[in-house]
């Protein structure tokens, strides 16, 4: 199986990060963490993301605050797909972040999720994966009915209210 | 090869994906285009969607404007990818679409790109097809190179000023 | 009386929800909560609101964050009034769910209340309820006569600073 | 069957009222226009709202820009539902009246609908007199069908791309 | 000399505007302060501002937060000057109440300092009534001297840094 | 009777002030206009500023647009009454120049109308020196009648639709 | 006397940038001007920014749009001055350049002007190489003159008015 | 070498420039801490600007929240170059001193770094300074070299999650 690369743009956005890689060890699909920064070691996100398909990744999942350029930063240097999150780091709420991952010039698609949207991004990597791998397929469609009994066991609850 | 879905909330959205269907075919890449509406064609949506990974689509590429929630409706109803383009519709300069687009709840991923963004969310499908399809791949590494290549005449030109 | 429906998309919104609850149960108006959500349970919720008008229900109340399509989703599905509560929710203080909920497409409309609403999201259904039933049109009067009231005892106390 | 109080705040936002007023017209329910200004004339608008719901109306739509105060002064003088259409009137889009219209204080709702949102003004008064008149209801549930009949049939023609 | 008159739309805005109080009181101007809510004493508040003038008032301090319609209600009914204080009230930072301040339609204006500056509303009601009053000036002038003093002081103290 | 300054940053911002003009000579108050920058006469904007009051206004209007200091600057250096107009003169539609101008620190305020509000700006003018001359009072209550009466007007007018 | 680059995303950007480049030739300050883009062309980018101090320039200034990371990425390579316009490229008014150029993370700074501020980029490399020459220093004391004398002849025009 | 002059308008903000001169200090570049204030001192912020060339000043930093105008007013008084940090001191996260601070006037620019960006500003300033001091330029280069080392440790470390 194709593997997820997680690379955020400071070691200190990895709580922000642990839901996905709990998400991806639940549905056993193997991954890498790694702590590259688009301004400070352009050099290792370069090669990390130049060499990202050959190496076995499918995906890559990039999070950064503020002027986040890291995703696309990777996107640049990868034709695989490169999920962007952007992180809320700085007093305007995410926003910085949201703009700089999301509004990329054409030629250089990022797919972006919410702000500190750690777990919808691996989700989506996971559906990337899921398009030529049938297990993940079915693990979606149940993590899918598993959300559901949630909400409808809630429903049975708040009905007492 | 797996097929990409285009649907657009309305079919006044049809020119601004048009740059979308372009590449798409300059890619070969099997495309279907479709008007649903998320509010006004629920139930056609829904049908869509959840038949979309057994009818072989592989992506669906999701445009609509204002509050939009046709990305995210599109996405609640299956796991394959879901591509968001947040349309500029209304006088907000569509910051309404984007953010409707983009901020979806935990567990229903839309792979968002920039206000607008067709030329992306189709090099995005693209690149996802591309996983299990090395011709996609090398097209889209072309791409990236016939892309440097205007920057560098452009590069040349300039210097002249 | 016909009823009001409060429906939530996570039952963690519940506690926002108080105030409509405990209008609704002042002014003596039957009511139901859900917790339904547009995207985990698209199909309850469609269920519930195709039914609404029949069941008995004059007005929907629903309430949601981020991306917040509940309410749309609602309106999509029945013709009674469909009021919405845009839940402050992420980093973005309640502005992506307020222009989740009221920028909504020609043909659906949602009556948006203000961020964190749920007071005067549920003195507008009684308000609408309030168009067949004189008692009801009585109670509200008596209500603001008590909220100026309080307002004038207010003003007596501050004339002391 | 109980009338339509169209308000605006000055007779330079007729032409985005226009669609309100066919709506109504189509749907055969009464109505009445006129302009109150909330800070020109206070006085006719609050005479106005007070005997509203004793001079047979069920509903007010008011429309105003900027500091749109106007919606929230008829609601203030009345309690039959008030629904405010902000109106994009100055050089922020209509951000302003967008506020100024919906983030109402608690005990005084304003139904608040998308920046000139006259369509869904008028529909959702409908929706709300739609409840004890079962014409009307089932002339909303024809329209909701038309509406979806012309998203199909553009379905069917932009298949053709 | 004139009165500065204080209104406040909620009693619960009263710590906000001490700054106000004290400075009145530091430079001896009368003052008066009422509780008077736009939307839930709309005929006090209006009997207030039609009398203002006659009861010898000279400014209005009006304070309120989110949808803030106080300032231009009062505004409507006097030609006296009518500051506005935008209070920080809700999930927005206050964005809302500015705007619903300041961006007054033509005719009637209010002076609008900025978001929670109670003690700018204060001085600016204070230069206001200097115009008349050369007592006021010379206060005034001092404070600006006193401030001065004090930016002076901080100046030699933090070259020690 | 006390002179009123009206001080822009530019030549260009000349036509929207043409408002404000034709309003003080309607009410045949006196008048200076001058071009002062905050940034490229600071020299000559300090000295209008520091002798505005011996000189004989009462009050100065400033506008500006952008990072809009000059209104501040001004302030700064007088206690006479300052009013700032924010100039839409860039592409964020006048935001810049209203928290430029809005925002300013405790003990130098500006009384802010809304973006590009000359008439308002004029007319706040005029309601300062109407404190001390009984003519102007009465000039703005006819001037508030006429506005009535043109609101009352179309009133009629548009009861006709 | 070291040189300014002047670096754009896209070739389309190059009127945006003539007024820097009339205020370069006319201050006789040698330049270059390169089309290179962070994501299409990264290479080059890299090595003009690495080789940009040995290569005889003091000073880099970068236009880009959108999420504009030209300047960050330049930034990152080099640690001469980088100086970034923001240009407005989008429907969002140059907002997500300005927060993309603006909010870099600690480390690497850049030096940002406002929105499209071509001319400000220009003097700002000015004043940078001015500090270790005085030609360039005394022609921006004479700019600033000029810049002076401009306003004063406004302000004697504009006193006719 | 050139000195450093940091500018702050309140002694409240220096906590917040503590980076700044730790970064100073750690460079050895000489630098003179101030609290001027652009609206109480204003004639010693111009006395300080105007002779800073002659005092040995190369840079200017001046850190000002809300309508922050002291890195505007001392940038019209000096051609040196002067960096601006927008301060979050206000309810608005700081975008009211970005704004007034980058969105400066053709002719006066403010080199601006991020909200409360001090680091970067000193870090700019010693770029600035690097251009005619080799040993600051390979201070830069180390700097950059630990800072790129710690990020790949940290990327060791992430490795072990």
């Amino acid at each position: 199986m194709k593997k997820v690369g997680i690379i955020m743009g400071s070691k200190s956005d990895l709580p922000k990060l642990e839901k996905a890689v709990d998400i991806l060890k639940r549905f056993e699909v193997p991954y890498e963490i790694h702590v590259f920064s688009a301004h400070r070691t352009p050099v290792e996100a370069r090669d990390f993301s130049i060499n990202a398909r050959q190496n076995g990744f499918g995906v890559i999942i990039a999070a950064a605050g503020m002027a986040a350029h890291l995703a696309g930063a990777i996107a640049a240097n990868t034709t695989i797909p490169v999920i962007g999150i952007p992180v809320n780091a700085s007093s305007l709420g995410g926003m910085d972040a949201l703009l700089s991952t999301v509004q990329m010039p054409s030629g250089i698609p990022v797919a972006t999720v919410g702000i500190d949207g750690s777990s919808n991004a691996a989700l989506l990597a996971i559906e990337i994966l899921s398009l030529s791998d049938d297990t993940l397929a079915d693990k979606l469609d149940k993590e899918r009915k598993a959300n559901s009994e949630k909400v409808l066991q809630a429903n049975t609850e708040v009905a007492m209210v």
